[in-house]
């Protein structure tokens, strides 16, 4: 295994010349900061020496007093980002976290100055980065091992796509990486830990709850808690779904009975060729829908888990008309096509449906408005119960998916407002445009 | 409603001629017996003139001294019984109840000679039918009204098709309709308070509970709790479905609504034309199939009760290959067919299953099996639990039901034993001998 390691290290340290940049760069920005009556800094991996090589972020939070109003924050902290990537001729745009943020594009770098608060106990998400930033510091005085240690996890999450905390992967970000090479003591200490991982468990680096069953209770849907050791009322770990979670058990399990490079760096997937899906799809002998949303640029996280919401919602409204889906998941090239596919395992269903109605003992208003409802069709008693043998609104699915997307019920907001909404069954699922979405229909089947 | 009323009444009041009859037939099957050292009894609605005009049912019950041996007063009982058959020249058969007795056919009556234990305090079920007479003939004495009243609740018990306690109907008994008349004060009160029956009710004439509540966790599956006047122990309406008990209070509301002849006296069923049933069966569009079984003659009570048991070991093998079931019902002539009529809402599914394993985070064996066994299908994670598509062992519901009628899973004992169990699908379910058969599909669809 160490061999692998040593390997993987190589291609993952950045270089002298990349941090010479970087620190360039930094110098460059802090010169233009320098008119303003701010405190900047550099925090992220960057100032943390925890990035990989060609890592293109560099993040500059500018610090304001504990008194200044918000509003005044955000409106100061936009006007400085602006000015200074306008002095560096460099492009940016407006983003938002908890607050506006500016973005530039400098030299190929995108570069973030966030304004926040300069405070002991952060009041906001944002203002907890320079404590993250700190505090790994701290721990990484002096321990380049270590530093590796943490590129090594980086990298391995990366390639086993757990890595990031962003709404479509819902995996580790590179501080709670950190913390779990921190905690566990190494690489292969944490490899080793994660192997025999339970869901729901907790860790608490710092030890700062004293009971820590009251942790489970203050948690309660987390499939694994960290607590961070600069607010103990946070988890790290908060956006880690079960599915990240089991992925990173499972890569972990592989990886330690057989090493290997493709953990860190997977072999690019080819993109299938249509005839072997058309052959495949053919095989399983399922129905496939794949419903188009059209759209212009939406940010991910807010574009994923809003296409999730709408994904549950299809799938719970098809399945209270009887239907079966076999598998479902989303798709977007996060740019201007989303997907949702639908796989139906039953899509067909006969003209009757057994409704069943009230109790004979209960409410006789109620009885009687199902035996008045479905007159024409007889209604009958049943295990004590009336039934009747309906006419069903809907035999295929087909016919009842453009219902639910004309009643747009518990889409996502964005996604409910978008004018091109379609969707398209079987072979046709192949003429949707773009390698990327054969690939992960490849992945589906 | 009363003119309803009188009119059933002159149809069902036995004329003097039949009571006459009966007597007489009594007195010379006592004669008979009076050479042997028992006490004869009549029990029974002949004893306590609540028999319907043509019940042609006559109960002698003989009394053994309590300390004789069981065996001894099994083996006396039928011995006599016989005796007295063969010397009234009149054919005979032993039937079952909690021990044997002796039945014969006399004069175009059902005479049965039942041997019993003479006690205060009833041993078996058998016992109480001499107490149950005694009650109830108290309670009418010099009440011809009532009387009158339990005739019609009996008839209309039995035209609405909820009166018998056996298998077949899983009703109301004769001793029920009595005690619950007798209960309630007349025929019309009683329909006024079974219209607003909720289930589990509890109904305890004699008062024999203090805590009323008790009786509920005494009696849980109850539908209806009528306590025996008799025996504080024991429930008489134990036998009535909820089914029989919902028909009898829908009946009882209909009737008060709109009385007519036709709740005691339902007019014939027609037995549908098959072109009729076929193009009804074709409209439903579900799939239909008949599993018939061919056997001797069974003891209509045990055959009920196995079929049932049957269909229901059926049905939840079928589901549990994720076929559905929309309807199921039994049929049987009582003599040497008996059929098991299931309807299918999804009777096809595609090749490939979902077939879900163990969750990433438990037992390393389990997972380790799942993967090995399934590993052709190439398992995955989904929401941290191993999943695989798999091929599916049976994609159509007419190839599984003849694996499910070999294996016999949960069948009942007389059913599982039988040499000829088959199945037909569809329109050849109307080839299916019998007027009876088909009138039963007629309801059924």
């Amino acid at each position: 295994m160490d061999k692998t390691l040593r390997k993987a290290l190589m291609e993952i340290t950045p270089g002298r010349e990349e941090h010479r940049k970087e620190k360039e760069l930094v110098e460059r920005v802090f010169k233009k900061l320098e008119r303003f009556d701010i405190k900047p800094v550099v925090v992220g991996s960057v100032a943390k020496k925890t990035d990989l090589r060609g890592d293109k972020d560099i993040d500059i939070f500018i610090m304001f007093p504990r008194e200044t109003p918000r509003k005044e924050l955000e409106e100061k902290g936009i006007d400085i980002g602006k000015k200074v990537f306008r002095s560096l001729r460099a492009k940016y745009e407006i983003d938002y976290a908890e607050h506006p943020y500016v973005v530039g594009n400098y030299e190929g770098y995108r570069v973030e100055i966030v304004p926040c608060y300069r405070t002991r106990k952060p009041q906001s998400a944002v203002d907890r980065t320079p404590h993250h930033t700190r505090y790994i510091q701290k721990k990484l005085r002096r321990n380049n091992e270590l530093r590796k240690d943490i590129l090594l996890l980086k990298q391995f999450m990366k390639g086993t796509g757990v890595y990031g905390a962003e709404a479509k992967i819902q995996g580790f970000s590179g501080y709670l990486a950190e913390l779990l090479c921190i905690h566990y003591g190494s690489f292969k200490k944490t490899l080793k830990a994660a192997s025999e991982w339970r869901f729901n468990l907790v860790i608490d680096p710092e030890n700062l709850w004293e009971n820590k069953k009251a942790l489970s209770y203050f948690f309660p849907d987390a499939s694994l808690v960290v607590i961070d050791p600069t607010d103990e009322n946070r988890n790290v770990a908060a956006a880690v779904s079960e599915q990240s979670m089991a992925r990173f058990i499972h890569a972990s399990r592989k990886f330690i009975e057989n090493p290997g490079m493709d953990y860190f760096f997977p072999p690019e997937r080819k993109t299938p060729a249509k005839d072997g899906l058309r052959r495949r799809i053919n095989k399983r002998g399922t129905k496939l829908m794949a419903i188009r949303f059209t759209h212009g640029r939406i940010n991910p996280n807010i574009l994923y888990s809003q296409l999730r919401k709408t994904r549950n919602s299809i799938v719970k409204q098809i399945e209270g008309y009887e239907f079966k889906i076999l598998n479902s998941d989303i798709w977007t090239d996060e740019k201007k096509l989303s997907i949702i596919l639908l796989e139906f395992k039953v899509w067909e269903l006969p003209p009757i449906e057994h409704r069943i109605g009230p109790p004979l003992d209960k409410s006789r208003m109620e009885q009687d408005k199902f035996i008045a409802k479905y007159r024409r069709f007889k209604p009958k008693i049943e295990k004590g119960r009336w039934v009747a043998d309906v006419r069903r609104e809907f035999t295929e699915a087909e016919k009842l998916v453009p219902k639910i997307l004309r009643g747009r019920k518990g889409f996502g907001k964005k996604i409910r407002e978008l004018k091109r909404i379609g969707f398209v069954a079987d072979e046709k699922i192949l003429d949707i445009d773009g390698r990327e979405f054969l690939s992960f229909l490849g992945e589906f089947i």
